[in-house]
């Protein structure tokens, strides 16, 4: 197989492709591999005439035209499985972090700004005993559950759909409607994708029903929160704090929010460690190597 | 009771003593609630003759003059238990900081010298499927332990005594001697108490043993660690990078430490939660009441 790459990533996850040609330039490529953060377009496929697969680095897959691909009969598979415990992983730092105030202390003791060590200085919130509630309870808000109730918390989620009885036994996750959800949290974590009809799922209307000393986290997709109302939200005390590894017009993040001292700010990283990197190139190759050999039930199929 | 207190702490957690006379002055106290971070001296008990009881704010009591009480006939208490889950948690929150850089990264956004989004980018360090070596695997220990195991983690631990095979098989843990822990462990966390024979427990040697890769985790005392050995060690690359709650030289901080990007500071706070200063001021409450009555089995019993 000519195979072509939008990005340079990690050699040690494409071994396995050694029989193949990588690098290959676009007139020859058969498959492409893309990373989720480069669109891959119509017109890019135009250069690429031999092109039968688009194997995407990422969960996500809305940087490709997929019309374009069914057209073409393109056929696209991502990389869901990787990604659910490094971006678990980020939603419980970010939440623990901004309960925990860590990053604000950090910042005041390097800026000599701190308040002395004293029995009644520094103190922040503990995430034991409290209530977080998921909105979008999948893989990622599963693995982000299994952490929150070692850590003392108690669950409660909401869902397109209702889990089976068992996945909420296994959390003790009680599911509510949306409302109820925002009113009865602690932390609010989103883990949902993002599809048009969420937009703004979390707007000023919002975040006037959650409590005021409640805690928002985003890791999922910046348009899911109207960013001006949360500023604004932050700023007048409408909620306590947020954690965000992703903003509605990225890479911008909204100048107020690189000064208020109650929030902790994440490059959109959810994904990017070196483990889950190098996973998630090999789930690559594992997509690629199915497809050489025709094993359509082993590959992860977008389209 | 007469109650005299060294600090102003929350009053909801003493709302249970509301037949007693608070705020009582020296000369008449036969209680003093004292706080972890006041010494209390000899002198300052010849200026309470009626003293019977020390109801200490905080699990450590090295801040009182034991030898004085004893010849007095002064009872002393401390609080244990409700410093279990905020101190566990902030061991967590700093492992899962420090690993995933989420105060470095915040400290970059806001600084205007972070990388760019993008997929190679600001890339960290799973805890998912890595070994943690805990140092002391009491309660405290135990709760970290508990945390870890939820975040895909493997435990092995180093004890004065080895655990009951039913706590270990709790957490799938493995006892090993102190080398093979400081060899075989990605994080270290120290969560033993301070006495002398453990002064500098993490010094040049042991550093010297640890992972090149391997993060150090320190929410138990200062002194464990030969502080200067562990500048020099994160200056040279021995170890990758650590996060420290509490410092050889309180409240001073080396100043090498407050500009090396591979560390995580905080102030002191392990316990500092609004929710675990009031479980404290509850526990002293009732060590009082308890003392009241006589109830001594029912008492945190230092003395």
């Amino acid at each position: 197989m000519q195979i072509a790459f939008t990005t340079t990533l990690p050699q040690e996850g494409f071994r396995r492709l050694n029989g193949h040609h990588l690098y290959a330039q676009p007139e020859e490529a058969e498959v492409l591999v893309s990373t989720f953060d480069y669109r891959v377009t119509r017109a890019m496929m135009d250069t690429m005439p031999n092109l039968k697969l688009i194997a995407n680095f990422g969960a996500g897959y809305n940087n490709i035209d997929l019309d374009a691909c069914r057209e073409r009969g393109i056929r696209v598979t991502n990389t869901p499985q990787p990604v659910i415990e490094p971006t678990a992983e980020l939603a419980f730092a970010l939440m623990i972090d901004v309960a925990r105030r860590v990053a604000e202390f950090d910042r005041a003791i390097r800026n000599g700004t701190g308040q002395p060590m004293a029995v009644m200085n520094n103190l922040s919130r503990s995430l034991y005993g409290k209530t977080l509630g998921i909105i979008g309870m999948g893989r990622i808000g599963q693995a982000l559950a299994r952490r929150a109730v070692a850590s003392g918390m108690h669950i409660i989620y909401h869902n397109r759909h209702r889990l089976p009885e068992e996945i909420e036994q296994r959390y003790d996750a009680q599911y509510v409607d949306f409302q109820t959800l925002l009113q009865d949290s602690d932390f609010v974590s989103l883990n949902l994708p993002y599809t048009p009809d969420v937009h703004h799922i979390i707007g000023k209307p919002e975040l006037g029903m959650m409590k005021r000393t409640a805690f928002l986290i985003n890791t999922a997709r910046g348009a899911h929160v109207d960013e001006a109302a949360l500023v604004e939200a932050l700023k007048s005390g409408i909620i306590a704090s947020a954690a965000l590894d992703v903003y509605e017009h990225e890479p911008a993040i909204s100048t107020d929010l690189l000064t208020l001292p109650n929030v902790v700010l994440s490059p959109h990283t959810g994904t990017g460690t070196w483990e889950g990197r190098i996973a998630m190139c090999e789930c690559v190759t594992d997509n690629i190597l199915a497809f050489v050999a025709n094993e359509y039930n082993k590959m992860n199929i977008v389209l």
